[in-house]
């Protein structure tokens, strides 16, 4: 029941907003009465907070496994962590949606354990780029930071208009931003 | 005074979020009579739709002036874009955020007006990718409106971490972008 809740809240703050849906709306959908909700969730908030949770924490695991390949090069693991990425959207776009678009509505007691998550998922991106640069697989000119900070740009941006079911699949869309990001458009 | 009710809104939709915001608030905060907004706007939806005209007209406005230029290339002119949406955060970080914050805040009719003007935006960047194309100065292997929507994704994701006062500035934030864009990480 907690994950059913869960999900059908993310459906619904996806596409009323976290603010406009009421405990009642997420109970009605459930067909379940409001002591339901409460056994699980002490308030609307920390559905929230646990939505958020849930999302960062799979990301990060995912990245770790990634990460954590012996034998791969940072090329390869910065691919499959793009990659991984644009295969959410479709996967969880909605879980997605809700996590970029209703942060601000955490409390600042939540933001205190979500934003180290978020910092740890792009500190491990740029991480993987600093041990690229020892290794001599990429240019050591730039600051890691920013380049890292475009990446997740390019990456993050793509929930707003990629479209799973488009002309360009996330396989495709991942290998390009590679080649842009790696090999660079001059000719 | 027009303008002014428009700059007060913007801080403060900036700050509470439109929906949370009331027309009361607006006057409340510039010390004049609900007869004052009512004169210039009709209702809070109609303020927001004039925010959002006004950012994005003062975009292409920008961008046109860049892109007609006689003399510069492709690359130098993408150069200019993206530094012109960097330096824009600084001068008008607010109204970026309201414009990217709450576009599903606008009616269906407002819609039909700003999303065409959002979409001829990016479709300029991309006719500026494809003249670099033509005329051998990019590389043609890539499809142009993945590439496009790359370069938009790592310059509007700027505005949720690009600092004005922090140690990298706009323009060398824009140089950065331009050089992973244009000649890539690899070494």
């Amino acid at each position: 029941m907690k994950e059913r809740i869960r999900e059908q809240s993310i459906q619904l703050f996806a596409k009323k907003g976290f603010k406009e849906t009421s405990i009642q709306d997420i109970v009605d959908a459930l067909k379940v009465t409001k002591g339901t909700f409460y056994y699980y969730f002490s308030t609307k908030e920390q559905l929230l907070n646990d939505i958020h949770l849930q999302y960062i924490d799979d990301l990060l695991n995912k990245q770790e496994d990634i990460i954590n390949h012996p034998s791969k090069n940072s090329k390869m693991k910065l691919h499959e962590i793009v990659y991984m990425l644009i295969s959410d959207i479709e996967k969880q776009g909605q879980s997605a949606l809700v996590f970029f678009r209703e942060m601000r509505n955490l409390s600042e007691e939540n933001l205190k354990l979500i934003v180290p998550k978020r910092d740890q998922f792009r500190l491990n991106i740029q991480q993987l780029i600093e041990h690229g640069i020892e290794k001599e697989e990429l240019r050591s000119d730039l600051p890691v930071d920013i380049v890292t900070l475009s990446i997740l740009g390019m990456t993050n941006w793509s929930y707003f208009w990629f479209d799973p079911n488009g002309r360009v699949n996330d396989k495709e869309v991942s290998e390009i931003f590679l080649k842009i990001v790696l090999e660079g458009l001059e000719k």
